[in-house]
């Protein structure tokens, strides 16, 4: 768990009644390094990331972005510090963050006959040629793009189970007490309740990438009958990352955007939002929530 | 404002001894949508944003990415909403969000011999031909691209009235308080704490975009003697942000990243964090900060 969090030396002012008091301790920061992802030696984008689990992340930004849908899509990786010092990971490696793992570029290898429009992710699935980028455009082609249909997933799940979600997630953070700057997400089983897999990073995004990562290596795609828990804001981006994944149900502890929610509706997935325990709200498929 | 917000109903559920209750009402949440931004014709990024200030945003993402440094190396930029349709609006312009406004491709026209390396900017900064990216080969290019050097600025602030910030940032939020999803950015003059700009954006980056494209646009750049106040954590772009516009205090109410704390140490960046009214850290060049 070394990379995942450093030590640095801070000046701490803290006021009251006398006035301020100054004193000088280490405190503990959420490693955020860049990651370049390559896919047969192009590079494709380059994300800041808190180091650990590349690979689950690099596959689960492909999977939001239509190239993979299982593991037998994705071949191998190259994780390289440096000339000749590059290692060749397998799908399904154990990815652990650890101390000498320093690298920054990951080069993924497609399987046979998996295509990549890396001219189409450069410039973003909302980037049109033409002078009309809007967020209606944006909606109908993540529906043209997903190869599941997440309006279809008969999954119900009770009210009160899905607030304790937050709590949930927070329990199993390792590493926000300490930093207090890093996402979560998480996939939860919706029926049971049980935890999938947990994710974090100092990138909202790159925190569910890692959780879809997770799931289409380990062919768990489409995510039917799972909610995906994230710690912030639910975007659009999220819930377009959720519906190229076939997860049903996304929670969020915040606020949705205009355009989550537009998506969310158009595309049949049950968008929850400032999940706080006490209190949640549903902006779309609220019949798969029973109270 | 009517942009800046839009009306949904949503299905709220709370709980209580008695069991759940269950009401429909309308909420209110953060518009976002996607906005392109073209440097004369050829698209540069595609970033989801919410509507208003987009010429700023433009300008301060172009400044960020050391194509701007005064209003002069902007010449115009053309908001089109289709063919036909696009209205020329010079530098310095009001662009408030309006009902009518709909338009998500902006093209911004720089002066003669201001020169943009699209490819670049698309690759991003930290992106390089050799398979060697990281945190330090990201901190050297963005020493070497930044026009100003904020660690030579002589400000120094108080810390009572540098604690004061955050609740001067929220006071100045109009969206916020109706949606809870809006991040926002505001410049403060470090000596008089006078407010200098206000921005919000469902995006943090779009937020501190805005701030640095009304500063770039009205000739406020290098902003010496002033304070970016952010109202969530401090990574590594934002730092890089401030120094690109010469802002030599970066103030976030929550976290910041390691190689943020990297980035402001070796650019001489006053980097604050966990701002929290009663205490705040101050993570480099602490001082500046007089108790």
């Amino acid at each position: 768990m070394g990379r995942l969090t450093t030590r640095t030396p801070v000046t701490r002012i803290a006021f009251d009644e006398s006035g301020a008091a100054v004193r000088r301790r280490p405190d503990t920061l959420a490693v955020e390094e860049p990651l370049e992802i390559r896919v047969g030696g192009e590079p494709v984008t380059v994300t800041m990331r808190t180091p650990g689990h590349d690979i689950e992340l690099a596959a689960g930004f492909l999977t939001g972005e239509g190239v993979l849908t299982s593991s037998a899509d994705f071949r191998s990786a190259i994780h390289c510090g440096g000339p000749g010092t590059g290692s060749v990971l397998p799908a399904g490696f154990s990815d652990e963050p650890s101390a000498q793992n320093t690298y920054n570029v990951l080069d993924v290898t497609l399987a046979p006959g998996v295509a990549l429009g890396i001219a189409d992710i450069a410039r973003n699935f909302y980037t049109t040629s033409s002078c009309g980028v809007c967020g209606t455009a944006s909606i109908e082609q993540v529906g043209k793009a997903s190869r599941f249909d997440v309006g279809t997933d008969a999954v119900t799940l009770g009210a009160a189970s899905l607030a304790g979600l937050p709590d949930a997630l927070r329990a199993g953070q390792d590493v926000f007490d300490k930093t207090g700057g890093l996402h979560a997400a998480a996939l939860f089983d919706a029926v049971t309740g049980d935890l999938l897999v947990l994710r974090e990073d100092v990138g909202r995004h790159n925190a569910v990438d890692k959780v879809v990562g997770w799931a289409v290596l380990n062919d768990r795609l489409p995510a039917t009958g799972t909610v995906l828990q994230v710690s912030g804001r639910a975007s659009f981006e999220l819930v377009q990352k959720a519906v190229m994944a076939g997860i049903p149900v996304l929670s969020a502890v915040s606020a949705p955007s205009s355009l989550a929610v537009e998506l969310a509706v158009s595309s049949g997935l049950t968008l929850v939002g400032f999940s706080r325990g006490r209190s949640l709200n549903v902006y779309s498929r609220a019949d798969r929530v029973v109270t």
